[in-house]
């Protein structure tokens, strides 16, 4: 079996993870998650990232609504709300608990490594979520309404600023996850799921050291963007107010020299000649649990063709 | 309208605390609460009996487990005991909320007394419901089974330990509210409403200058024993383990010439004669809205005639 390296964000690199934890056995398959936009919200740890995954590979993500824990409830934020608390991030009461014990688990001390390992396992999931770094990072975004934390941009701001730019703050003094450290030099190849190139790619991109260890590996990304839209999320909406085209050749040049693949829609099969690195043309739409395996299959074959 | 401080703790108190916000208006009612149950759980402010009198106001008690908030879900707590986190303290999740915006606004800097205010509003409730002090005060329960913080032995330990006193840290440096202090000198009477005499109206006793202030006033309390057992709680248990028979008189002794009148039930006529003060019997058991209001008419009516 290959050892591979996932990076991914939120919902939709989460598909393909899943895909990912079906095709390889816990020991083989590590998950580099964004912590970019973690918050500290009611003074909780919330690290959506993480927690999109986490429910993702437990096969407790809400499918209804997109995001969340499935058979959640809203008592508590309703309740919250009508005592003129905060409500803006609506906060389920299944994932709030997770969030609290997460939030417990670092005031007494674990890293951000433990805690995910702890709430991960007693959710039964037998694969490793590594969060990029145990250091903070908060993803800055830079806008026509001037600069916000990750989440006031996204849940707050339903993403209607016009974006500018991004910084990672505090990345310069952040060190990868020893679990990331320890796997890359065994590392056969790195999957980047389709995830939002700008907030949920580049914070694990950009860690001191990051680009440095992954020359020597060969590296895949699935395209984010189909047909000129983005599955989810706002990256197509950032590529037009960025001035990039919003289209699968602008992700693989956003990537660059990092890559030795590309993984792209066959609805966009014509830009596969405007496409430097190798590419692999397929159906990426992952709206099944049958499919998410089928496209982590082909980014298996694909990767290992490149090596 | 004479002005009238009423003394509760938790679920029993509240209920004549209940029939009294029906019989006076907000300005000649003001209710001093026992804080010495509150605790910090999950980095949580809790205080339980602020809490139980709050939603008996709000006519939002649970009625079904005597204890909590009405129409209460538990997808919180689940999901916090699935992941390993702490769950003896039964958090509702609608509960939870009143205590996350509480601990938010203590975090931003209001007071106790602030942050109860601005939740009661809120939830609709028009009179003043003050926390017995903004400073720290923690009731300690000394048992077989060593000392124990109070919601400890309360609600994890269910009561079990043998209690051979109590302590309430912190009560020397805690001053009475100054919502309190001020009531006191406008005040016509103090009722004593049908808590732990132990646990709940003691800690408010305790505080400096507390008895002394009451020296000039007509001070009633009513018996939380009737017939030999507490309607809720652990007080007849106590009295056992304290050699003190569980009997109104008993508490009538406990409370000592800061006692005026006392209230006890029908039941329990017998013992009128080993009563000190002044007493009148009456049916205490407040098993509806109708029989709370027509207790407190009961104390007011005695509390005029002592006057």
């Amino acid at each position: 079996m290959p050892k591979i390296l996932a990076i991914t964000g939120g919902v939709g690199g989460a598909k393909l993870a899943l895909g990912l934890s079906k095709c390889l056995p816990a020991q083989d398959l590590l998950f580099a998650v964004n912590t970019g936009d973690d918050f500290n919200h009611l003074d909780l740890h919330i690290a959506p990232d993480i927690d999109s995954l986490t429910y993702a590979l437990a096969e407790q993500n809400n499918t209804e609504l997109g995001w969340g824990r499935a058979d959640e409830s809203w008592q508590f934020i309703e309740t919250m709300s009508s005592l003129g608390g905060q409500s803006w991030f609506r906060l389920g009461d299944k994932d709030l608990a997770l969030h609290m014990r997460r939030t417990g688990l670092l005031k007494q001390g674990a890293s951000l490594t433990e805690a995910t390992a702890i709430i991960t396992k007693a959710m039964g999931i037998k694969h490793v979520i590594a969060p990029m770094s145990d250091e903070p990072v908060r993803t800055l975004v830079h806008s026509d309404r001037g600069t916000l934390a990750f989440q006031h941009y996204f849940v707050r701001e339903r993403c209607e600023p016009r974006v500018t730019g991004f910084d990672f703050d505090g990345i310069s003094k952040a060190t990868i996850n020893p679990l990331i450290q320890s796997f890359l030099p065994i590392c056969d190849g790195v999957i980047i799921c389709p995830s939002n190139p700008f907030v949920s790619v580049d914070p694990v991109l950009t860690l001191p050291g990051m680009r440095e260890a992954l020359t020597r590996i060969p590296v895949i990304a699935v395209s984010p963007i189909v047909a000129g839209l983005a599955i989810k999320g706002p990256a197509a909406k950032m590529m037009a107010e960025l001035k990039i085209p919003a289209t699968a050749s602008a992700v693989a040049a956003h990537y660059g020299d990092l890559l030795s693949g590309f993984v792209l829609d066959q609805r966009d099969a014509d830009q596969q000649s405007a496409i430097t690195p190798k590419s692999y043309v397929t159906d990426t739409i992952m709206d099944s649990v049958k499919k998410r395996i089928q496209l982590a299959q082909g980014c298996l074959k694909f990767l290992a063709e490149l090596a």
